[in-house]
């Protein structure tokens, strides 16, 4: 990948002053001493956290250090200074750096965790903060709200750091621009790794935000970081101000794109975007307003639609305000490559006319992008894509020049913009094809629109000043060389390898006690096996990680539960994971089965059941407002005798509790009411916005007193499927109400005296923002 | 002043290349030689157009010269070659050079006369217009829209021009952003000369205007250019792009403000407005949106109100769209010196609750500016001015530090944000004043606001970075060495001033054609005199200069129009000025006393009537679609027996027929309709928005067939003061509806069986923009 010499030269001169010798190191063992070091520490001094646990520190560090002589505050050790609890790491000043700290075990009790601001008047400026970690230092709620790195003032820094593990409300790094004070910044946030975000099932979960919709000059570089598995919602980055620079990141597998969202002349040059099979979600680019070049970038399997296109240009909203959607004029799209995309162009995205009747005037898409160059770029898939382009309004205002295609060998001529060749391709590795050598002599016809003199590299740094070729690579020698070195991102102490290990095999006899500590006991991804008896549960079990309960012979273990009234045989805590397995767990019509917890439910829980039965409960399952399931996923099960299904309706605002819910070959005989009960209020487009599966269930003699009249209701819900099952004697007006303008489908289904399956185009919207 | 060094070098750099011998000059007689040249020339070479009168050349001048050789095209004497007819230069290609033509007499029948554009694909970069003048070159008929210079592509420059007498609809010069190619394009408009643009009577007539509201980048130079009389609208400059700079120009005079409209990071340095005790509407500086930096300006005697306030900070829409109304936020206004005017300081300017019942939430401008510093700025004033500073909202969100008042001794304390302090002043001349040296040490006390470092001289070059002094100007001694020179600006063979010539009286008998003949032969200002006998007129008389017709007895000349139907006695011709004292003028009931072109009306007209009779006519004045007075100004006259009085009711979308109508000491007997109807379509804030003014009149039994029920009708006229007028025996139902949240007044008036004066708060509004 090419190098930007600048981001290089100011690392380097960071890395310098960093790593001398310290010849006023101030080492401090508690906050007091902290405190006193920060206040009498000179320019080129350093303060120093011993190693160990700093619990509940909440630390000021003003100074004024100078370009030559910045002032330190850095690890003994670095990564063997934790800090935990309630703390976080203010900057305010000039010229400081901080190094080495391990944020876990905690959240901010402020919006920040690191913040380049103390007060109203004292942000930091020409300050860096370099190979910390933040990690799962989340609120204990989804619904509280903090940024966890908050940029102000100018010329700040942020490199080789690791950040994951965000699942509360609110971007995870966030670059202010409201004042003189923090615009035209020129901040750099590089070689950076972006661990996994979990899905948050609800918008304001980006991984990186710049700016406000007010369109202010930023100049911020975001370059050579790797994001893995930033699935907060549709936006990974999030780009709202002016002159920005996204280059040389690696995104791999993320739900979500980059996002050119109020930002205007971006540049987005010599990016990775590697998908895979497993996920209909990994976004690419979509750009909003004007003069975006997108250039040199490669994209490998990513399949998302609509908003997470592989190239989404979007439809604007005539005279917009400033935090809807502009026109997208004058962009350039040269010189990108797209390996096995699912019709990765896509122009209009957002267009919905079709939905004047029920979103105000201010709302409708209506402007398709105009004085648009797409040139020089190639498509190529191993299997052929029936829609490479789609046009979902007017592609007459982008000029189409030189652009390739092979689509597998298979003509492609819609819209005529894209030339058909047989390409001689060599896949380097999993994710990466290129073009060979000294063949291919058509991808060396390329178009010279308007100062595309400023292309001067491909995505690998190989002079296009001289020879240039069409696509992201120029040539395959250079690119051979290319290899992912996760080394390069975060702090050079910090590993995100795993160690795996084999799973325990637990088995627990029908002894109520010896269950729950085995439980207790266990480490996460345990399997505990039980015997074909009884065993009565008194009290929840709690499950606060990964845990597989089974019966170790073919016939179902029985468990009863007997605990109090309105209490969850399994009470699911953050990260808990059960998957219960040839089971039968049976209430006393007055208990829940499964539940979150009712607050602080800081991550999201799963669920997995498969061939069991469950009975004689007031609720399956009921969500907590604030909690949150990435995962509910039922198999060849029975429910039945239940006051109510599964309710996944206590959030509000765009929020929803739960992400994949499918049921497959189950039955549902006698749940009286909320058979499955699955909302959301508001709609936002931020997040994949629910999914819900049915498929080759029964229903039978449900619904006895639901009072909407609603068997299934999935009010609000985006992705709703609902396929080959049977639906038998349930008392309701309607089986389910759809969302046709959405991705709501059913098909083959039987009804008998069920009510019928509505699909209603359009809903009426709250919409948020 | 102080020189900007790049404006400098670049100025002499394009000197020294247009000045030197040319070696390769091609010498051109007409169009076909020309269009051969161009074709022919090469770098360095030089098209010379031979003196005389070129008619109707449309010229498309595509050249590729280099840096070191650019091709220029240039009169053989400066001044000397007349550009006449319907025609204009357009420039293409790359470093050409245009110098030393002259425009009048014609107008171009394309969009803009010089532009740096021919067609779609061809702009021109790093190209100059120097030396040129553009004269009165307005269409036809004022509703035609054009540009005078329109600037595309990058680079280029317009220095040392004069324009002036534009009168048609549309900017005289416009910046266009539109495309990559003309974006952040870095032109240069120095030097310049804009002479006196009229009052337009309607949107559209700014004198500069950057950019669309789509906030691009522009960084646009504008300065020490020279502006006077720049009336066109409320707007002289219209800034609508980001990073431009307004430095060291004189507005002189002008009937408006420059105004940072759409624009962000505008910087207004050391500029010089001057005003007078003549006009209400001289403005200053008007701030939209974000991050302007207003420094080291001087105003004198700005009176303007409202929106031309010498300085009026907005406020915003709550979600602006981009052409409407943003807020004010990060602002900075320092270093400003304000003299002698009037209300100097007004924030929320355009704060508009009260208008919730009768325009849409979208239009309410109810964000008061925030996170603005003012600071170091004066106010000094000869007269006590009783509202120095004017709150039309919330002043919270202003960091108001070390701003001085000498309000003429007299303490001035409201809002506690101006000190008051006795200054030793001394006056440089007519308009300059500047603290005495060595004297009010409190100015020295100056706030050091954030970046503040960057206002490094005063208004007049003097250095700011050792001592710096609260307002524009930081020590007399410098000051005083200051004059206008106004050679400084346009062209060097061009002058603005004027030969005054004394007017010749002529005396004509009664035969009709002897005083026809004088009036076509009299030069402009003459004055024809009429004995006290019957001047028989049988066809209506042109007026196209300046002429007065008066009585050379003390009794009154007696003019009979005997013309045809539906003609005017006085048929009034662009730029036509009639001025009548002491006479009588009786039509036959079925013709017109006066009435403007059908078509045309290419600049305005002015009547000025005094102790006149003026009766059976049809109408004493109906304006025509198209046609403007400047002025009607009516006294001691009366006006009798007419079927109609005065008709100013004829065109539409906000443009109006009249500005200044005055009728003062007048007689209005039995006119039977539309005794004064003025009236204007539409509203936009950008003008004057007509004035009328009707003061010790009488009207008696008028108003006998008015079917709107109102006897004077002034719907959507901005301005209107009845006062001290008779109304007596009128039967109609009004004699006026005011509207009341304009400048819309009434005052002891008598009204006897009339009807009476009502006043409507809020008018609904047709919005235009």
């Amino acid at each position: 990948m090419k190098n930007s010499l600048l981001v290089t030269l100011v690392v380097l001169l960071f890395l310098s002053c960093g790593k001398k010798s310290n010849p006023e190191g101030i080492y401090v063992r508690d906050f007091a001493e902290l405190n006193r070091a920060i206040k009498q520490v000179n320019p080129g001094g350093e303060i120093i956290l011993v190693n160990g646990v700093w619990k509940d520190v909440q630390i000021k560090f003003f100074g004024r250090g100078t370009k030559e002589k910045p002032i330190t505050l850095r690890a003994e050790t670095p990564g063997e200074v934790f800090i935990e609890g309630q703390s976080y790491l203010h900057l305010g000043g000039e010229n400081l750096i901080v190094n080495g700290l391990y944020f876990r075990n905690g959240y901010t009790p402020s919006t920040g965790i690191i913040r380049y601001k103390i007060g109203l008047d004292s942000v930091v400026n020409n300050s860096r903060v370099t190979n910390c970690v933040i990690e799962n230092f989340t609120q204990p709620s989804r619904s509280m709200s903090d940024r966890w790195v908050e940029f102000y003032g100018k010329l700040n820094q942020m490199d080789h750091c690791y950040i994951a593990g965000k699942s509360n409300d609110g971007n995870t790094l966030m670059v202010y621009h409201t004042g003189n004070e923090n615009t035209n910044n020129h901040h750099q946030i590089v070689y950076n790794y972006f661990g996994p975000r979990p899905r948050k099932g609800g918008p304001r979960a980006e991984t990186v935000r710049i700016g406000n919709p007010q369109m202010t000059p930023g100049y911020v570089n975001v370059s050579n970081n790797y994001f893995e598995a930033c699935n907060g919602e549709v936006e990974i980055v999030s780009d709202k101000a002016d002159f920005n620079i996204f280059r040389n990141n690696i995104f791999y597998k993320c739900e979500g794109s980059l996002v050119l969202r109020h930002a205007n002349y971006g540049t987005v040059d010599g990016n990775i975007f590697i998908g895979g099979d497993e996920s209909d979600f990994y976004g690419g680019i979509r750009l909003v307003n004007t003069g975006h070049w997108i250039t040199n970038n490669y994209f490998y399997k990513i399949k998302g639609r609509e908003f997470r296109s592989p190239l989404a240009v979007m439809n604007g909203i005539p005279n917009s305000i400033s935090n809807r959607y502009k026109q997208v004029t004058d962009a350039v799209i040269a010189y990108n490559t797209w390996v096995d995309c699912k019709s990765p162009w896509q122009f209009g995205i957002g267009q919905n006319r079709e939905s004047a009747n029920v979103l105000p005037a201010s709302e409708i898409r209506s402007l398709p992008p105009i004085r648009t160059t797409i040139a020089n770029n190639l498509i190529y898939n191993t299997q052929v894509d029936k829609a490479p382009l789609v046009d979902h309004d007017s592609i007459n205002g982008i000029l189409f020049k030189n652009n390739i295609i092979d689509n597998n060998g298979v003509e492609y001529s819609e819209f005529s913009v894209l030339q058909n060749k047989k390409i001689k391709m060599k896949q380097v590795n999993e994710w990466l094809f290129v073009p060979q050598d000294g063949q291919n002599e058509f991808l060396n016809d390329v178009f010279n629109g308007y100062d595309f003199g400023r292309i001067q590299q491909d995505l690998f740094g190989d002079s296009r000043t001289k020879k240039s070729r069409v696509g992201a690579i120029n040539q395959l020698s250079t690119a051979e060389k290319f290899v992912i070195d996760k080394k390069k991102y975060g702090p050079d102490w910090f590993s995100t390898d795993k160690v795996i290990t084999e799973p325990n095999i637990l088995s627990a006899s029908s002894a109520e006690g010896e269950l729950r500590k085995m439980i207790e006991h266990a480490k996460t991804g345990d399997v505990v096996e039980l015997s074909d008896k009884v065993y009565n549960i008194n009290s929840s079990l709690k499950i606060d990680k990964e845990i597989t309960i089974r019966s170790k012979t073919g016939n179902k273990a029985q468990l009863v539960f007997t605990g109090e009234e309105n209490t969850p045989a399994f009470e699911m805590n953050p990260r808990g994971i059960i998957k219960l397995e040839n089971l039968s767990l049976k209430g006393q019509n007055n208990q829940l089965a499964f539940a979150p917890l009712n607050e602080n439910m800081s991550a999201a829980y799963k669920l997995f059941i498969d061939n069991c039965v469950i009975e004689d409960f007031s609720y399956m399952l009921k969500a907590s407002k604030g909690s949150f399931a990435d995962t509910i996923n039922v198999n060849n099960t029975t429910i039945q005798n239940c006051e109510n299904g599964i309710v996944l309706a206590a959030d509000e605002k765009g929020d929803y509790n739960a992400e994949m819910v499918t049921f497959n070959e189950c039955e549902f005989i006698n749940v009286k009411r909320n058979v499955i009960n699955f909302y959301r209020d508001g709609y936002d487009e931020s997040t994949i916005g629910g999914f819900l599966t049915l498929s080759n269930n029964t229903f039978t003699s449900c619904g006895g007193k639901e009072e909407s009249g609603l068997l299934i209701n999935t009010r609000g819900i985006i992705n709703v499927n609902i396929i080959d099952n049977t639906f038998s004697h349930n008392p309701v007006k309607l089986v389910a109400l759809l969302w046709g303008a959405k991705n709501n489908h059913h098909s083959n289904n039987t009804l008998i005296q069920s009510g019928q399956i509505k699909v209603e185009e359009q809903q009426e919207l709250d919409i948020l923002y």
